[in-house]
């Protein structure tokens, strides 16, 4: 064959490829890499989705999860929620189209963003058992509850419907879906059970009702019927836009005006910001956006660089708060110490983000071995690729050792203490459609740099002034320890009352000061329940 | 709003999301998560698209990459090779659509993938810079040079083109890239400069001439003419098949019967073994493919697992071999001892693979420190996301301590050592596309773990061995400095001759044979320039 047909041989080979069969092949991308995580990643899917929808609804939420083994390495996956519904001629392209759904398009604080998640986790059902997904979905209490298997043409990445069918449901509105995936079930730190606790941790607001496949109830009822804050869908802000996106707004604008298009197009920009917008950039306000070229609108991005534009709007994020992180920890971490930061609102890639931070320390946490680390982005718990979070990064290069934790150089600080980092943003950069990381943004990262340091200072005083008091006690106990010799030798030179020597030399310790004082630095910050058990007290006693 | 309303509002904003949307949003997904990196992963692609086109078309690949710097923060970056070209109609596609391309269909150890990388790159620089990227190839001596630029329409996931033209090129056939990103330019680890020198490490018959953004020229001769063993394609291997896929594959078959749609859909299914597998799933080998339902292809996949079946062919792959994996380490590595290892063939999912590993131990290599782990898939080297790489797990895994190097539990071992894997297969599984690092798959992981023990066997042979001389020589040169003294003693009690004592006991260490041995045991594995500086022994020598 001569170079030129091969040439024509390679063209003949090109083919374009659907999105369907990209995840199918390359469904480790989506948190399928192995038996276990599948079951958890095709739980989170529906869960976060349920939890999205009613909170978009304004219901609290209440879902039903609930695993039964059906053979040795097969699951029944069945979340139930108390949502909105979906509109019947809906419900096929939410759970058989990837690359489909409401969340892609906006800029607003939600669990789900990609419009991936749970056609992924039906396309996983499809390909380890064949079976189709059954979606059960109620939009009222007047309306009939619709019933579907679902399963997705690969090659047309488009769903497949059968048994279409009104059913009986007694509940008044919800949505229910049942998949039938190849899996293993196991407990432990990236569990469905550790993921269902964290869930309810952050989401105080949530009941969630879990039967897990042994058939055990775990019932996390809310503590609070207060829903967060509703989320605010934003425009970009024009820091961080690039010039691609700007040129293709530019051409797709409906506005008349540059500065219309602007002000339409934008958060944080009046008439009086585009003005001086289009001034610093050389252009007239009132040219046309479509007929702006690439020179023109490279100007227009210094325009922008050089204009004081006032930060994007703060109320669009719902962040947890301090104080909920601290009930959170408080309500599942037996510590001695909890503190907690929420940072202001900073901005990435003209994407608003809040990170907030907690730390517990002492009391009932493991001192031997690294602290753990719990991450939550958008009040949904990560619990793999520790390793390439960003958040794990920003931890690794603070320095701990200046608050008290010991810590070898960029290593996870050990002691005995758990951190929490959470991240609220209307666009959460994951480092894969995952969702188990968050991207290494320099921005992102210093933040939660940041965050960590506030809390880090105020684990810094708490341990050094514990320090600085259980040194005390400790100087105290070694020398109560001489009290009866000292005592005894003293009366053989002055004659004084052996007894009455050794209780004013044991007075001379201020040793129920010391432990007061002790006990009142281990309280201070400590949770209600007072279970506080003083042990480093007792070991220092003994 | 009642919520029935809500649901409809919520279907409203129901959309399709365009797979270039999907990129454009989570272009850090692909590589482009910062500017060092997105500079790197812009050559990356193009680099990589070169490679795998020379050697399709059988010619020795040389490539000629350069970077200008075009402001503080702009490059442009140029790919021109000398491959088979490609056809014009074909040109827009291949770079300006995402999830388009020859090698996504096939089974075939390839460098590229997915079907996405250089079209990424394509949509990156256009984000970055609003400009498109400029296209030249020709397919043959006498064939017309053409040119073009391409851009990409985000919304349709589809290219623009403009100003296509014929132009002069003197080169007989190729390709040429160039496009102009915003990104950083830096030397170290995980540079440019670091890609390329690794890429012709790993590929002896690659010439690439470098020309970075300071005009530093960088020439890396190919060391040798003979092209890798053309990697093969193949069918995939029943073992590993999963039901969903093979129901799809019953589905669109032109087979008429199950017996010749499991000869030709799968390799090593010959009419024996496809009667077999009938036979063990309790169906006809003259059943129609189309009409298997769910329940008879659970049948089919149960009747494949009891069937024994050879394993897939090994001429598929083109595995690097174990003495040009030790040439590449000595062309780079100055050290003292070199071993490597070529797995057999393994099979993933029903994709055969083949793990390589390689170690570098003591000479020039930095003793203080965490080992340098240097990674490969099908002869790419990896530079990014070491801490979530399979290979990674599976060095920290591996008991280093018993091989002479130390190791905290399930961290990198310490020492001066570089250990080298290389996974070559017919589908790599990266965690991202970005392709930086392996999916934890549990056969790989065994399959790298077996490779690192017999590298490491071979390391603790040679450690312990140079230990025990090393030992016998300190204890010598110990005794030797006594030797003055007690010379001195016997000679006062004996009346023999002081140097002639001296002497005796002098030979009495053996001091020449045990150097000689430590010679010959750190000469043994080493390279042939015998640039070896006895450093050890010249210390004990002190």
């Amino acid at each position: 064959m001569t170079e030129e047909l091969k040439a024509y041989e390679l063209a003949r080979k090109q083919r374009e490829i659907s999105v369907a069969e990209f995840f199918e092949k390359n469904r480790h991308l989506l948190g399928f890499d192995n038996k276990r995580k599948a079951l958890l990643t095709a739980v989170k899917e529906a869960v976060d989705n349920s939890l999205d929808a009613c909170e978009e609804a304004k219901i609290l939420p209440e879902v039903i999860v609930e695993l039964v083994q059906m053979g040795e390495e097969r699951f029944r996956v069945i979340v139930e929620d108390n949502g909105p519904g979906i509109v019947k001629a809906q419900i096929p392209k939410v759970f058989g189209k990837l690359l489909y759904g409401s969340k892609f398009h906006h800029l607003q604080q939600k669990r789900g963003q990609q419009g991936i998640g749970i056609s992924a986790a039906v396309l996983y059902a499809q390909l380890t058992t064949g079976k189709p997904a059954r979606v059960t979905s109620k939009i009222g209490p007047g309306e009939p509850a619709q019933y579907m298997e679902i399963s997705i043409d690969i090659q047309g990445n488009k769903p497949d419907t059968a048994n279409e069918k009104v059913v009986e449901w007694k509940k008044e509105r919800g949505t229910k879906i049942e998949m039938e995936v190849e899996a293993s079930y196991q407990k432990g730190l990236q569990s469905v059970d550790e993921y269902i606790k964290e869930t309810a941790i952050i989401n105080p607001h949530v009941t969630i009702i879990y039967t897990n496949p042994k058939a055990e109830q775990s019932i996390y009822s809310r503590s609070t019927d207060q829903l967060p804050a509703e989320p605010k869908e934003i425009k970009p802000h024009p820091y961080g836009v690039e010039i691609g996106i700007l040129m293709r707004l530019l051409d797709s604008t409906q506005s008349r005006s540059l500065q219309s298009f602007l002000t339409s197009e934008f958060s944080r920009v009046g008439d009086g910001t585009a003005k001086e917008i289009c001034q610093n950039a050389g252009l007239l306000p009132n040219m046309k956006p479509g007929e702006i070229t690439r020179q023109q609108a490279e100007k227009l991005m210094e325009g922008i660089e050089k204009t004081k534009i006032i930060s994007p709007p703060t109320d669009c994020l719902s962040p947890i708060g301090e104080s909920l992180i601290e009930r959170g920890m408080k309500s599942v971490i037996n510590a001695e110490f909890y503190c907690s930061t929420s940072r202001p609102t900073s901005v990435y890639r003209g994407n608003p983000f809040v990170i907030e931070c907690g730390v517990a320390f002492g009391g009932e946490i493991p001192a031997d071995g690294a602290v753990t680390i719990l991450r939550f982005a958008n009040r949904v718990p990560l619990l793999y690729q520790q390793g390439a979070c960003a958040m794990t990064e920003s931890i690794t290069k603070t320095g701990w050792k200046a608050y008290g934790l010991s810590q070898s150089q960029n290593a996870i600080p050990v002691g005995p203490a758990v951190i929490l980092v959470h991240m609220a943003s209307v666009w959460v950069p994951f480092t894969s459609e995952a969702k188990e990381a968050l991207a290494h943004y320099p921005e992102i990262i210093k933040e939660i740099k940041l965050a960590l340091q506030e809390c880090g200072r105020k684990l810094g005083m708490y341990i050094n002034r514990k320090t600085r008091v259980t040194r005390q006690l400790e100087r105290a106990n070694l020398f109560e320890r001489y009290i009866p010799e000292l005592a005894d030798s003293l009366a053989g030179i002055t004659d004084a009352d052996r007894e009455d020597l050794a209780k004013k030399l044991a007075a001379m310790l201020h040793k129920p000061e010391i432990k007061a004082q002790l006990a009142h630095e281990e309280n201070k910050e400590y949770d209600e329940k007072k279970k506080l058990k003083l042990k480093r007290d007792e070991d220092a006693e003994e």
